[in-house]
């Protein structure tokens, strides 16, 4: 047996018993005649101390060959510490040892093993096996397993089955591009990795297993953007014989229960917004409404003057940034370069100084005088002391951009507090959406989703304005949910499909199971996804989901500490029928 | 809202209550001036009733286009039922329906919905969707789920933490063949999927992540034999510190805590046995122990007469087969056919009636006495009433042959009981096994598998004697699990591979980032991996997993619903730097 304790329970109550213990080596002080040892495993922190007096000789010559992170056993006996450290369940006892064991030896490792490393991204991924020793990340990992732990059981409870849909299927043109995994049995021919598990829970639905759910891996050969991993997991749900207002329903409880459960927050009732309002109060449909600063159009209140920049403008809308007066005129200079950073795109920015004995001072005073200024302020709700902030434009460019600018001072005034959640639905989204590239409309959500009950006529004559049974559960700003109504008849299933560009050949190859599986009795049903590595890690205060996944890949799609992708044996692409087509 | 309550809910209680509910129309019986309907969902079935007499005269209409598996939606008022049907929790009610709307129309399904179907497994398998709705179907998916969320809680509650890792990793030459995925970012690279998370646990162990779990898909592509899966679903773990007693307990924990909470069965301490004598005494490493039949290795008492068959042989083995003795001489030669099929490839089969007399006959009664005959019961422990049945030949072979025919006699005498469990250990497995076709070794369990103490140095001299810190954990004459203690130190890795017939450069490519992780303090560690696909049927007492998988694959490869693997664009092959390369 190689402990009878780990390092974290042993306190006053266990003094004087004797106990083995195992770990590794976290810090050592040598003063010749002790040593202590901090020894370190998932669970804490023990000191070990060896004394001239007490530990025996050859005991007290091993423990000075000791090097950090090395593997040791001790037995010894448990004691008051002299000076106890209050900051550990531990802290106030020590372990004389009176044996010592090195199990395993260790090179000093290539960065400290401390929550604050010296490691940057490039080593840690390389030796990630050490970057897991380090406590945040550790701790990263184990919150990970309490939420989906949490998740299982609550969705358990509500009668949801979790069932596994299998990773080697069909591939599809539609949506992001597959990974494909060449059939050795089926000659020319390929497996796809699931980018999520959409038709089999449908066919779940109309299987009778009445509500699915599923913790899953997805897959995605996109492009990498930061914090994009081509494989995500997904709480994937399904419910059947469900209206848009159960599935709210059922999920605002798992997400409440959640912040109950893993975060000790309580929340009321989630607030709802449409699409077109989240859209147009924020310039975003995943607003982040922890904080104000909402958009005020300022059209009616600004296009009155001969300032031709409003006058052409489709958009003027503005926002009232709280202190913004306090800001000099070389910061506010520095606001301005940053919204024509190309990242945001704006051609300038209008500001309004909001001075404390009520007057107003504008970069537009030519055009505008104290009178059209207070309704500015009005509008947009500023107050003394406050500083409003006015794009213009094409209305979806400059939503864009002045949502990218209320992020980013909310951001600098310290608005998105991490233990702060505030949880939104945005609702009616719409079915379509245009590519601007090809001028052709795709599915927002994917093509199962049905469009709102009579307006599947509005395809034909007015695509974008078909609003969809499609929601998303917003989370601090980020969308951590997606879902909705599916179709469930052959004859919409075969329109939608057309409208997206499916030949009638295409639709059957591609989804006849789903379309046949429509006509042997599928009931009504909807879902929902939950995307796992950004809820986990906005539920721990962070934005950066790397951080809470175990062996992540790099943004070329890399795992640099295993070193894949790699080439592979030419006996094996013989026996898959395949070749490299590679050009010089 | 759909529903006010499920199809299993409703009963006396709620008599008079005016209920909503949706489902499936699972039989009518239409009288005219009644029609009877029982709607089917997951939950249950309740009995609709449409009455001339009560019911709008427009419902009773459309009640009468029903058809079998139409989805509907009825409101109505739960009423005493005339013949109540004690078999179903909804027996004494009936809705008495005052609307009536069909969701959705179905086509008459291409078999019936019901535990004994009349579709084949062909046609189950495409039209898998219809096939779930069968309550024996649907029973075992849910069975998985409980299975699942039962370990999960169960580790859980010991401080084993769930970690994903990832399914994009690199091909290993050793073990089964690898599935690839080519890398469109890295030209000419490819992806693996895992066989096994085998090395990603051992780096959380290295981690310091302690105790590991994980339910997994892993994959493997092999020439498919009868229910084997190209994917499947382990429950895969790891703990670190431990010695193989610390590994068999946890384990025998969990599965003593499914079977008490799926099964409802207690089941005390599990016997252990080592790899030697499960082959001496079942010719089986993962003996049915559920009943007798034991091997008596009679070559003591059998090679001093004239029988040169059993002379020759290295190894006369028999059994004693309980009641045997009531079999016909024709039965008898059934049995000897039976094991002279290729499948089992005996050449012959001795037998001897032990009589109710006390006296014997045996089939070589020309070279053995009653004495010799007495002793060969005596060895075997077959009473007045039963029959020995004796093979001889190779060591190997002719314990397979037996065990074959062992199995195989308890099916027919209907011991092998589903509802009793009979877990066992099978310990000290060899480390080596040897490659009869390639004369070389190759791991059983797997190259990170470690040595016995001291047992290393055999490697050189006598590999095959080796015994390895590994075990299996068998129920009911199925592996369920299997796992080791690992080698956690370079060097043993490092003679391992070479054993294995790496080179060292080999050895460095494939399997570097272990052995460099080795070299930063790695504890001891070891663990285990359960098969769930087998281990769900096994304790939803049948042996087909294909029942427990919702979307299995054919003995092809192949998902004949989806209709999977497929061929793929051009396009999507450029884009991936391959070409297919297709013999004519």
């Amino acid at each position: 047996m190689y402990r009878s304790h780990t390092n974290g329970e042993l306190n006053a109550k266990n003094i004087n018993e004797e106990v083995t213990l195992s770990g590794w080596v976290h810090k050592i002080r040598n003063k010749g005649f002790m040593v202590w040892v901090d020894l370190r495993d998932r669970y804490g922190i023990t000191q070990l101390i060896f004394d001239e007096e007490r530990t025996p000789s050859e005991m007290m010559k091993l423990a000075s060959t000791l090097g950090r992170e090395f593997v040791i056993q001790i037995t010894g006996k448990v004691i008051e510490r002299e000076s106890k450290n209050p900051n550990i369940p531990t802290g106030d006892i020590e372990i004389l040892v009176n044996n010592l064991t090195i199990l395993n030896e260790a090179l000093t490792p290539p960065f400290t093993i401390e929550n604050e490393t010296d490691g940057g991204e490039d080593l840690r991924m390389k030796y990630r096996y050490l970057d897991i020793r380090r406590k945040s990340v550790r701790e990263n990992l184990v919150f990970r397993h309490k939420v989906t732990i949490a998740v299982r059981n609550y969705l358990s409870n509500k009668d949801f089955v979790e069932i596994e849909t299998p990773y080697l299927i069909k591939s599809t043109p539609e949506g992001a591009r597959d990974f494909v995994v060449p059939s050795r049995m089926n000659e020319g021919q390929f497996y796809a990795l699931p980018q999520s598990p959409q038709t089999f829970k449908q066919l779940l639905m109309v299987g009778g297993m009445d509500k699915y759910f599923q913790i899953v891996k997805c897959f995605r050969d996109e492009d990498l953007r930061a914090d994009r991993q081509p494989e995500f997991t997904q709480i994937d749900c399904e419910m059947a014989f469900v209206e848009q207002e159960d599935i709210l329903n059922t999920f605002e409880g798992l997400t409440r229960y959640l912040l109950k459960e893993v975060n000790g927050v309580e929340i009321g009732d989630f607030p709802r917004m449409t699409y077109d309002d989240a859209m147009a109060t924020y310039g975003n449909d995943k607003p982040d409404i922890r904080f104000g600063m909402k958009f005020a159009e300022l059209n009616n209140l600004t296009q009155h003057k001969e300032f031709n920049v409003f006058n052409n403008a489709e958009l003027v809308v503005g926002i009232a940034v709280p202190g913004g007066n306090s800001y000099t005129r070389k910061e506010i200079d520095k606001l301005i370069d940053w919204v024509r950073r190309p990242q945001v795109g704006a051609l300038g920015m209008v500001y309004c100084r909001c001075n404390d004995d009520g007057s107003f001072k504008s970069s537009v005073d030519k055009f505008y005088d104290q009178e059209d200024l207070a309704k500015w302020a009005e509008a947009t709700g500023a107050n003394k002391g406050d500083l409003i902030c006015i794009l213009s434009g094409d209305t979806n460019k400059v939503r864009a951009q002045l949502s990218a600018l209320r992020m980013e001072l909310a951001e600098r005034l310290g608005l998105r507090k991490p233990g702060e959640f505030a949880p939104l639905w945005v609702v009616d989204f719409p079915l379509l959406e245009l590519d601007e590239e090809t001028g052709h409309y795709h599915a927002m959500h994917h093509p199962f989703t049905s469009p709102k009950p009579g307006q599947l006529e509005l395809l034909d004559t007015n695509p974008g304005a078909v609003k969809a049974n499609a929601y998303d559960l917003v989370l601090n700003g980020n969308e951590i949910g997606g879902g909705s109504i599916r179709i469930h008849d052959k004859n919409t299933q075969g329109v939608m499909l057309k409208h997206l560009g499916f030949s009638e050949e295409e639709a059957k190859a591609q989804f006849g199971f789903l379309m046949d599986a429509f006509e042997y009795g599928a009931p009504p049903h909807g879902g929902i996804a939950f995307g796992l590595d950004r809820l986990v890690a906005i539920l721990g205060g962070q934005e950066t989901i790397r951080d809470f996944i175990a062996f992540p890949k790099n943004n070329a799609g890399r795992d640099v500490m295993i070193d894949a992708p790699a080439f592979i044996d030419d006996e094996q692409l013989k026996e898959l029928n395949i070749k490299l087509d590679i050009q010089a």
